[in-house]
């Protein structure tokens, strides 16, 4: 089939047109399994993130619509999502009470912003920038941002007034201290409703087997435990009318009709103020959501285009904030349902967000009586499978300093706060990344037996000449290395005063930057002053014609090029 | 002889025990000549940073000796200078009035802190930091910094009141909003002086050869020409009054005594709000330094240890927080200069550091009517030679992205100020690095004919089979280019779907980092679920080594671990 120009912008083009009906049932399945798992997660990530449930709802409307046309992933499931919310909470809460209208505008501005680091970055092709963020970093910041969210519901799950902003363990002592005001309904509602989910989780599916469902749609039935937990609860709340007796509070009126249109402000000391938060959100998001995107794909063996994936996600968050919902990206639990539910396509996306706005339009008010300490619950049950100190340990074992980089940020996210901690792991990578390629390998080399063939001295028996010094460096030269070949190069020179003649063997060079190249120019210099001549051998072609552009070669004189280590070697009578 | 191990941490230990008195005469030379040279130049980079000019004289008394003490250059010749004076006038600008108390009492707490960053990188051997900034930014940078540095004088040449803070554009429209408000004798005294250090520089050294000075002496002796001006100029005014009778700014009374003891106050939110700053400057000083140093050591075949410079630098920062000093680091004239009349030691720079502690014990009086036109025009005509447009162009012909580098760092120190200059910078580079390491190369091989050798099926007449994929990467595999290696083998086996296994060759795989162990887990776990098997072939021992250290190899199964791709080959019926 050809592919028209319009799908390279709008990858729904290709599947919309080559839609087989076949694949309509998976579809509709996965989209009304993925609605039920999302309704009761979107208002709990949204109460999390300090903004009313219904925004969760709509932000689970529009984006993931948009995200169907925009994204290359055929099962990526976008919404509201833990740690993309905890970081949203940890964004706005120093601009304004959360909850309050002007917290919603600031959020509208955040996921604007975010929509638009996410859009340049795709169009840029700038989805490279990803690698800033390495496994165990991400791991760790993972880890700590669950223990950091599952804290954070304690107050939710006991009916306590925690104060808003308090660390993990004041957090912790204030708990101590005032055990004694936790509000015992609230307390039974959350121990029956963790009760119900571990168990569901646990025995639902096993005893689904029993009874004749084949594996895979036990597995999916299991991921609506925490809707049958909040129709349970909320049925059971409703009845008591806890929130009236005993001060249960439960989520109350939630505005019913479908998404408003919504303009983010633009107030420009806001946006400026949202830009490194937003910008850090987008990173996280857009890492995670690639991640699950692959890890689905290629269980189907589809592809995944990285920038095309920025560009889905941009333009979903900023439909979110055009359409009054927070920021989102893929869900990693939401979007194994909706693949194992039997998700072909994006359609699938489509069907979910057509129920959402179903419920919105509708079953608002069956939501009144739901406890928010269910929402709690549910929230814990899920980012507790977050935390993965298996990571560390298997890193501590096999690299130590990944695992440092993973505990490194881990503490920093407990200690500092989440923003930090993305912001230190960041560092880390990249300093051990710099560490890493500061330092190509080198080799000096000599001639085995009275071959053509040059190798390591250090690792073969070789022959050379004192008034010779023939060196190879294994990588291009680039502005991260030059000090070290540099450095070499002089310290070898000095250890060696009858050296003459230094011969640098270009085999392994793809490319010379222009530092690097900088860098060689000094060197010659240097070594001219120090009585030395610098020769090249074995230069590539696309090197070699780069140099050629400017005034190297001249500068190299009376260094010469040679074809070949073994003439360099013939010229300069080391035989 | 024998390095005693107090050598490592002092290395002025060394070439003391071994001091030849035939070094003396050029050490003593060359102590002399830096001195005259750097007695203007200390005061003049001292009133750039908004500092008063016996600042500049402290800084270089006790910093110096205490790097002649812990540095490991034998010539470099430590004290304030231009860029850094600039920067730390940007630092410090916005927190107190310039020269006021308070301000000089941040400039303590900024040298403090810029001495503590750079021991601290050299005592945890973080000299590799430097690899942050390539040289096309550090050169944009010099070159954009230069021209800020030009600007910020005219108000000295002109005598006119330009509004602190001014941009460069704004700057000039108040120049000739304001042109007829310049003093006049202020304006004579900066067109004599202009003139006469143009005139020294560019004949001075002929002329003196022509009376039959060797080319070293007069080369030399030319760079004692702003002491020349400085002298005459100063008597000029002195003799005429003018600052009494026209106007002219002069030094005025500089206080007479030794550098006192000075406490850098412990105040968290003041050492907070300079700390990125300090950072900064730490981080362009110590390039700096580090550039100049190596250019003068390999000279004379000696060796600069980065992490001990670290120390030295760091060591006199610290002096200068403790003895009323500003920020220092190596001067590139001044060492030059040093170097050139001689200095074999480090003593060199402790007789400079003796002269200028007289000069301030007694002849701070015959400054007081050294015009301050007269130092605006000895910086400018020093940093004029630090516009390096020709990098510029160099860049340009060999590399397109090392000339944008260049331009944006230029550019927004031009528009945004010095320290988003050097941020911008910063992350230029790194983006540049990041992008050019996310790409390994990656060759798909075959057989060659029906040897047991395999080449880059792009490049050669190899055999493939359909169901086999062999895959070499060219690098080891860290976090940066997991997702590329990742990507590319998924979308590989997508085009071929016949593929049944895949052979990653790991002959040029010199480490695997956590990363990209789990990016190869999954990408296994990946394959499996597409009914691929992955194998690996021509593992490195000390690679293998880690890898079964975890449990990796299992995970592999059924894929194997292949000796060499022949053997992979025909055991996968591949003939």
């Amino acid at each position: 089939m050809t592919v028209l120009p319009i799908e390279k912008f709008v990858p729904a083009v290709g599947w919309l047109r080559s839609y087989s009906f076949q694949d309509f049932p998976g579809d509709l399945t996965a989209g009304i399994i993925t609605a039920i798992l999302l309704v009761p997660q979107a208002m709990a990530y949204s109460i999390l993130a300090g903004l009313p449930p219904e925004v969760g709802l709509y932000a689970s409307i529009v984006p993931p619509i948009l995200y169907a046309l925009f994204g290359s992933s055929r099962a990526l499931a976008v919404g509201p999502v833990a740690v993309a919310s905890l970081m949203v909470a940890s964004a706005l809460g120093s601009l304004a009470l959360p909850g309050s209208p002007d917290y919603i505008l600031a959020a509208l501005v955040l996921s604007a912003l975010i929509g638009l680091f996410l859009l340049i970055m795709g169009i840029a092709k700038l989805g490279f920038l990803a690698n800033f963020l390495s496994h165990p970093v991400m791991s760790g910041f993972t880890s700590a941002a669950a223990i950091v969210i599952a804290f954070s519901q304690l107050k939710h799950l006991l009916g306590l007034d925690i104060p808003r902003g308090a660390r993990i363990d004041e957090a912790i002592l204030y708990i101590f201290g005032h055990i004694t005001d936790a509000n015992s309904i609230t307390v039974t509602v959350s121990v029956i409703s963790l009760a119900l989910l571990f168990v569901l989780r646990r025995y639902f599916g096993p005893i689904l087997m029993r009874v004749g469902f084949s594996e895979a749609i036990a597995n999916t039935l299991v991921k609506a435990g925490p809707m049958f937990v909040v129709i349970f609860m909320t049925f059971l709340s409703a009845r008591m009318l806890w929130n009236e007796t005993a001060g249960l509070v439960v989520v109350g009126s939630i505005p019913a009709g479908l998404p408003p249109l919504t303009l983010p402000e633009f107030d420009f000391a806001l946006w400026r103020e949202l830009a490194i938060s937003a910008a850090l959100i987008a990173l996280v998001s857009f890492v995670e959501s690639v991640a699950i995107a692959r890890v689905l794909a290629s269980k189907r063996r589809q592809k995944i285009d990285v920038n095309q994936e920025l560009v889905g996600l941009g333009v979903a968050n900023l439909g979110a904030a055009f359409s009054g919902g927070s920021p989102v990206c893929g869900g990693f639990s939401r979007s194994v349902v909706n693949f194992s539910a039997g998700a072909n396509t994006q359609l699938a996306a489509i069907i979910t967000a057509c129920l959402i706005a179903l419920s919105v339009l509708f079953f608002t008010p069956l939501f009144y009586y739901l406890p928010q300490a269910v929402l709690a619950a549910i929230i814990i049950v899920a980012v507790l499978g977050l935390v993965d100190f298996k990571a560390l340990k298997v890193n501590w074992v096999y690299s130590k300093s990944d695992a440092a980089a993973w505990l490194v940020t881990f503490a920093v996210v407990m200690a500092e706060g989440i923003e930090m901690g993305i912001i230190a792991g960041v560092g880390i990578s990249l300093i051990l990344f710099l560490w890493r390629s500061s330092k190509p390998h080198i080799a000096i080399v000599g001639r085995v037996g009275s071959s053509e063939h040059f190798r390591n001295i250090k690792r073969h028996q070789v022959r050379t000449c004192p008034h010779v010094l023939a060196i190879r460096v294994d990588e291009s030269l680039f502005f991260a290395n030059t000090r070290y070949f540099e450095n070499y190069i002089l310290s070898a020179i000095v250890d060696q005063p009858e050296v003459k003649h230094v011969v640098f063997i270009c085999s392994a060079i793809n490319a010379i930057d222009g530092s690097a190249l900088e860098s060689l120019e000094q060197l010659i210099t240097d070594l001219k002053s120090a009585g030395v001549t610098f020769h090249l051998a074995e230069v590539k072609g696309p090197v070699m014609d780069r140099l050629q552009r400017t005034h190297f070669l001249e500068h190299l004189k009376p260094g010469e090029v040679f074809l070949s280590t073994h003439e360099a070697f013939k010229a300069l009578d080391c035989v």
